[in-house]
């Protein structure tokens, strides 16, 4: 499969060259917009407090490939959306993300010293600081999305309010998380890891493609759409980044690898194999675009962005 | 200073019997209600995700006085709010309260084992599922004001959750948090204690009083007059809070008693002396009375609870 065979008629390497270069513009394009909302949201460090804001802004400047708002912002295009509402969105969205990394980080959690290759927060200032740093940062992604600046119609924004808290709640994200915690114990099936996953990461993923189509307002239809993009993904994005610890080194990841099976994860790879967990990323990818093609043109960098991450290194 | 003082021309003694068992009755019946909506709201434990569901409900049905619902309750009483829409932001703001709390007791922060003589949700379950159910409180509680069930106009509930996410942030609660964990290792001066408490209780409980003014969506000069109370009840709960931590045995109080100068903690006790903060006590409930008396009889729970306090075990 190659990205010609999904995207259009042309040449499948001119195209995925030039396809790939353009997303990677975009990448870039979306990551420093998103950077500068965030700036601007978080509390200038001040007071007898500021510990927790510096630790706030440290969790958030360690940056991260900001994919979440990337997905936000591409959706939100589809539907006409005014990028200043988009860009809010993706921040909240980001600082969600960001406080799950803090949270996930701990001791008494996934116990990591390093992210991104750099001492991640409870090591950089104390564990008490890192689970109120990740408490803020979860507390002010709703703050911003509440805030007219993120949208015109309070109603839109009370419905991105419910699906953010729905997405990262106990029947999301944070519950995904308490079953990965729970999952070195156990033998999961194949079917139990691929839940595991459309929680932990999957739900915050469906979150972020449908953000689009509430700020644009649109069908129910639409949203579903989007959402069933989000799924695809999510799992491309899963297994490839089980790939990246299962094969990559740590100077080309930047962070530990092999760190799954030292751990007795369950991943999908545990379920299905190196080759077979690939053959399904490209399977799942290829349909995540189809699902896409009655937005033409407009969605092509969603339509790339899962073959993008098969190459992913890191 | 009597009770009937502050509240009208009966007989002091007399005026306060009643008022203190019609007070009671209305904290029992407000806790009553709120306890049924946050057991509709809580999701049934379920999958493998079930624990940490579990454990959020574990934390809820500790108990405790429910003071904030109440707060609520009664603050939109004076606003003519549907007591169904109410008792929604009042478990909301319990939810909140009760996140804080158990990430409050976790060993990397006060460290405590018991609450309300029960172990808490790291003893009872363990510390990685605590953290995670402190994460869903908060995000429940965000997701219970995003529905309509909470208000019919989207811009009220829009409002309650900027001014809930800002009471409870980095320059609210959380704040006030991050600047106890530090006080031990600092000798603060009454501005500063006051400044701690402000944050970490305070602004809690000045959203709770004008979560009843934004729900009956009353004017600026209503809101700002129930923050007033607020502020003041705020120091005399926690000056009462704080004598019976230096006065009262842990049998009558149903918790470890004396930790706050153990740990060196600084309170307003270690400020103004026994004496000195009953009596500013004292003078706050009074004025926070008087801050009601536009309201009338309708006011009189509000009134009288700060009184209550002051003769509280526990």
């Amino acid at each position: 499969m190659t990205e010609g065979q999904v995207i259009g008629e042309q040449p499948s390497a001119t195209r995925s060259a030039r396809g790939s270069s353009q997303l990677v513009r975009a990448l870039s394009h979306a990551a420093s917009a998103v950077d500068r909302e965030l700036a601007r949201v978080l509390p200038a460090p001040h007071g007898l407090h500021g510990r927790v804001q510096e630790a706030m802004r440290y969790a958030i400047t360690a940056g991260g490939k900001r994919l979440r708002p990337f997905l936000v912002i591409e959706s939100a295009r589809l539907f006409n959306v005014d990028p200043a509402y988009a860009v809010r969105a993706a921040a909240a969205i980001e600082l969600v993300h960001t406080y799950s990394l803090v949270h996930d980080d701990l001791p008494c959690m996934d116990d990591d010293d390093l992210r991104r290759g750099q001492p991640t927060v409870h090591v950089a200032f104390d564990e008490a600081t890192a689970v109120l740093a990740g408490d803020a940062l979860l507390t002010i992604a709703f703050e911003v999305l509440a805030s007219e600046k993120t949208h015109p119609s309070a109603e839109v924004r009370c419905q991105l309010i419910a699906r953010l808290a729905e997405a990262s709640g106990s029947n999301g994200m944070i519950g995904g998380q308490m079953i990965d915690m729970e999952a070195p114990n156990q033998s999961l099936s194949a079917d139990s890891i691929i839940l595991l996953q459309r929680m932990k990461t999957g739900a915050l993923f469906e979150f972020a493609c449908e953000a689009g189509a509430i700020l644009g307002q649109a069908s129910a239809e639409h949203r579903e759409r989007l959402r069933s993009y989000a799924r695809d993904f999510g799992l491309v994005f899963q297994i490839t980044d089980d790939l990246v610890d299962a094969l990559s080194t740590s100077e080309k990841a930047g962070k530990a690898v092999g760190k799954d099976q030292e751990q007795g994860k369950a991943t999908l790879i545990s379920a299905f194999g190196i080759a077979g967990a690939r053959g399904k990323a490209e399977q799942l990818a290829l349909h995540a675009a189809e699902t896409l093609a009655p937005y033409g043109a407009t969605a092509s960098a969603l339509q790339e962005l899962p073959m993008y991450l098969l190459d992913r290194q890191s």
